[in-house]
């Protein structure tokens, strides 16, 4: 059977592994290097989808988890899918679920075949397998579908705080030894093959939705090469990198990222989930990736934190109380091209407006947008090193 | 000096006192009978100044007393005035701030000059009195400005949880007998009208800005006449019925408003504060009413409150859980429009999502907006009585 996904490669780098392509979904096209604001529960917070659409996004990401659990998959299934109902008519990506399963939920087990957790909104038990995570995401019916992996644990306590972001490596089960740690994350590599295996075989609409494989293996090479053998045997329109992010230097996540990046299939979108910041995203461009998602511009934009081409700033700042001019000079995106100004965005979140988190968010996703067409067009022009003159943000540590 | 506000009369209504106009004012014109959304702190709840014009809105209504504490009215007036602060470029209306410095603040003291009372921001004691009211409307620049006005208190403690809408009758300094009440009640209409004297001769900036008069005397019909007279002694462009709505029945409002409204002069326009719900505004301009301003559009939209013409809609209720259809089928707002159904709405409340208020608020101010174009139209082409046959709320007792 055909993959409906499409991907056309454009045009390599000539100074690294970037290269810009297309990807061709059921509902659009998108093009790479992409960046997929978050819309968890089937709204990107706070903007209708008209004005996420002016941010310059094509496709956004929604969590089957948390859909799962409401309105139910099975709802959005008899509404016709999740482009219908949130009204959103361009491709979209479901995370598969597998990470909440375990940062948001009571585990009760986990085993071979699945886990077994407690709902966040009611209690009642739920039994989630790589069957039934496809299944949601059949239901769902986004574009790109995510495979179900099993997220092994960190041993390190300290490390537990910064563990929020998919595919952290928790542990919930108590202590281990060394041994019993590395052990654990081997069987957690085998069981992510062998549940990914089980995803593709239950996968019922591989004629309009496109299964992507996750990556894991932590900041150990080793595991990261073992892991991308396991998961690229298995024939898949995409694959992913899981498990970065989750508190390391980005130092660190650039070396896992460059590592892995050159070992997947050249001719197949390449996703890095969960990232990052502005320098995170150009690294991992060079190191050859297609795809991000990430909370940080809507996150970050209610909470007074804006982005510009020079670093963030916090509007709540008094230094922007008699500020006249807008969040980035010369910004295209609608809070900036109308004109509001960091005096008043101050007031709005000094009032406790609902619209100063909206306005920037707005201005926010622009930037990461602003950035993927630049990022797209240095590669196009063999101009990669002129981008951080342009961005002095990718000049701070 | 002429005034900055033209009042046009297009057509009087041969069944009632109704009449239809324009009005225009430096920053464009609004036809009446019209509806003003409430942005109280310089923006309609969530909502961006593009979403708030789609719905049809032409002018809008903000705040004084709450801009005045923040950003400073001084602030606003070296941003270049209000409109260009929250980037609204049309028709703005000021409230003076009276019934806020008694509902929202300590009083300390109130004196035939003016109020004392504590911020609600930072507990600073702040002087309030006629001229201060009009310089910080001077220094917003909104197009209509209102008098400040002396509100007297209710003996009654029953009707103190009601007063909550502006000029209500509410007591402060403690209980009274009916005789000190009655003297009160009258001391406040002449404070009232004495104040608004000094209003008007503090104003500096009649050339641009239109001062309205508001007339008091809460249900009885002798005091509202002789408060018409003081105010209607004082030449203005247009006049206010203040103190209804402070949890009178819907008939006692319709009795007090048929009775001021016909009082006051026919070539201005004539504004009923804070009113309110389709049949108090149906009932008002069949009275001869031309401006209105409520919060029920925003304030109810949060609180998954959803206007229709056949009456109300909780969208929190477990029936719309699986309801496909938008919210009023045939709307022509921007979220009816684009199909967001009210299973997604519903979704979006139980969610926390703040999405959910954001496309109701749109709904219900647009639903008001098109009851104002069906009102007017309904006047011009002398179809009155055929109003309530397109908006069954209407019947509703």
């Amino acid at each position: 059977m055909p993959t409906p996904l499409l991907f056309k490669i454009h045009h390599k780098s000539k100074e690294n592994a970037a290269r810009t392509g297309t990807v061709t979904t059921p509902h659009g096209s998108f093009r790479t290097p992409a960046f997929m604001p978050v819309g968890t529960r089937a709204t990107v917070k706070g903007l209708t989808p008209e004005q996420v659409r002016a941010t310059g996004s094509d496709i956004l990401l929604n969590n089957a988890f948390h859909l799962m659990l409401r309105p139910t998959d099975k709802r959005i299934a008899e509404f016709g899918g999740v482009h219908k109902f949130m009204n959103w008519h361009r491709p979209i990506l479901t995370d598969s679920g597998g990470y909440q399963a375990w940062s948001m939920a009571d585990i009760n087990t986990i085993d071979e075949d699945g886990v077994t957790f407690k709902s966040i909104i009611d209690g009642s038990k739920i039994r989630m397998t790589p069957e039934r995570s496809i299944e949601i995401q059949n239901n769902l019916g986004a574009d790109i579908i995510m495979a179900f992996d099993d997220c092994p644990s960190s041993v390190e306590p300290q490390s537990q705080n910064l563990a929020r972001r998919r595919h952290a490596l928790t542990v919930r089960d108590g202590k281990m030894t060394g041994q019993q740690h590395a052990s654990r994350l081997l069987q957690s590599l085998d069981r992510t093959a062998c549940w990914l295996e089980r995803c593709d075989a239950a996968h019922q609409k591989k004629d309009i939705q496109s299964l992507f494989g996750i990556v894991q293996g932590g900041v150990d090479l080793e595991l990261r090469a073992r892991s991308v053998e396991q998961i690229c045997n298995i024939e898949l329109p995409g694959y992913a990198i899981g498990g970065v992010a989750v508190g390391e230097s980005p130092e660190k996540i650039a070396e896992v990222v460059k590592f892995t990046a050159k070992l997947l299939p050249e001719e197949k979108p390449r996703y890095l989930m969960g990232v990052g910041y502005e320098r995170d995203l150009v690294t991992a461009v060079a190191s050859g990736m297609d795809m991000f998602d990430c909370v940080l511009p809507t996150r970050n934009g209610r909470n007074a934190h804006a982005f510009t081409k020079k670093g963030p700033l916090n509007l709540r700042n008094a230094c922007f109380v008699d500020d006249l001019g807008v969040i980035e000079d010369g910004c295209t995106c609608s809070s900036c091209a109308t004109g509001n100004s960091r005096a008043y965005l101050r007031h709005l979140y000094m009032s406790k407006e609902m619209l100063a988190g909206i306005l920037v968010s707005i201005h926010n996703i622009h930037h990461f947008q602003s950035l993927m067409i630049d990022i797209r067009r240095s590669i196009e022009d063999n101009s990669w090193s002129a981008l951080p003159n342009r961005w002095p943000v990718l000049h701070s540590p």
